[in-house]
């Protein structure tokens, strides 16, 4: 049934303009290295939630935005450019590079790498000036390329009884806990 | 800066198997076509939130699930192949088909005719069973092509005062009154 499948090739429909320049994750061979210390996770953290960075929009999609202004929220899909390609091979690693945490599936973690890298991300629109999106708290780094924006849609976005494991939770906790 | 960008290229890890095998929206030249009558939608939506389907990850990446089966949720990004490709066009449609709501742009609307598209749906895990996930509430049709499988991540997908516009509120209203 593949052969009748469409190819599958993204053209970017924007950039990221962000302070942010270091992905807080890269894969190394076989496992992700966090660039940031555990001490500093919670004030890096803290620092992304409330930081504003803009998405700019090609021109040629520019009117693709009417009416995105009317939402609070947006779900943003980017590419991890920094990513390198051949890192997309990695199937387990530990959660955050925390070697203390079991290694789990690619599929079970938000690692940036992955067999099709497309990060996805609920951040709020501050405000839209023609084709530029002012965005809060989005940790994609400058010069992202984006892949989509869609309204946050409670049809297909919210969970009634959600439930996560341990390690999630654990890695959570670590982040959001004030220091 | 485009220029140092890689290339974007997507191979599915997976496919839809599923009872669905019409699109809910298809793309005219120019416009947005609901295959359901508007009375009718209800009771597809509800059908739909109900129903069971399967994602069936290839061998190739059965690996990557290890540890999937402790969320109560997950995202599935996938390709709406049904779609033809040059409908990616499209730049701004009726909401849902409905000629009553005005025209809103693409990145607007959960349209599955978009420049890139890639749908994300947070659904419900029921079981995993080796390469094969059962899933509630999914809208993907049969065979769809799945590129990713997230875990439900709090700390990237819930929102706080999510404010959408009168438009949505009303579409999402006729889709879930009891009938």
């Amino acid at each position: 049934m593949t052969s009748t499948w469409p190819e599958m090739i993204l053209e970017p429909v924007g950039t990221v303009i962000s302070e942010l320049t270091v992905p807080s994750l890269t894969p190394s061979h076989d496992s992700l290295e966090s660039s940031i210390s555990r001490e500093n996770i919670k004030k890096e953290h803290e620092k992304i939630k409330k930081m504003l960075s803009e998405i700019h929009i090609f021109e040629s999609s520019a009117a693709r935005l009417k009416g995105i202004e009317n939402f609070s929220h947006i779900l943003v899909l980017y590419w991890p450019h920094l990513i390198a390609p051949d890192k997309r091979h990695l199937e387990q690693v530990h959660p955050m590079g925390r070697k203390n945490i079991e290694k789990q599936g690619i599929f079970a973690t938000c690692s940036p790498a992955r067999p099709n890298p497309i990060l996805v991300s609920a951040v709020r629109l501050i405000e839209r000036k023609g084709n530029i999106l002012k965005v809060k708290g989005l940790e994609a780094v400058n010069d992202s390329p984006v892949i989509d924006i869609k309204p946050y849609c409670p049809s297909y976005m919210v969970t009634e009884n959600l439930k996560i494991p341990d390690w999630m939770a654990s890695v959570i906790d670590d982040s959001q806990a004030n220091i």
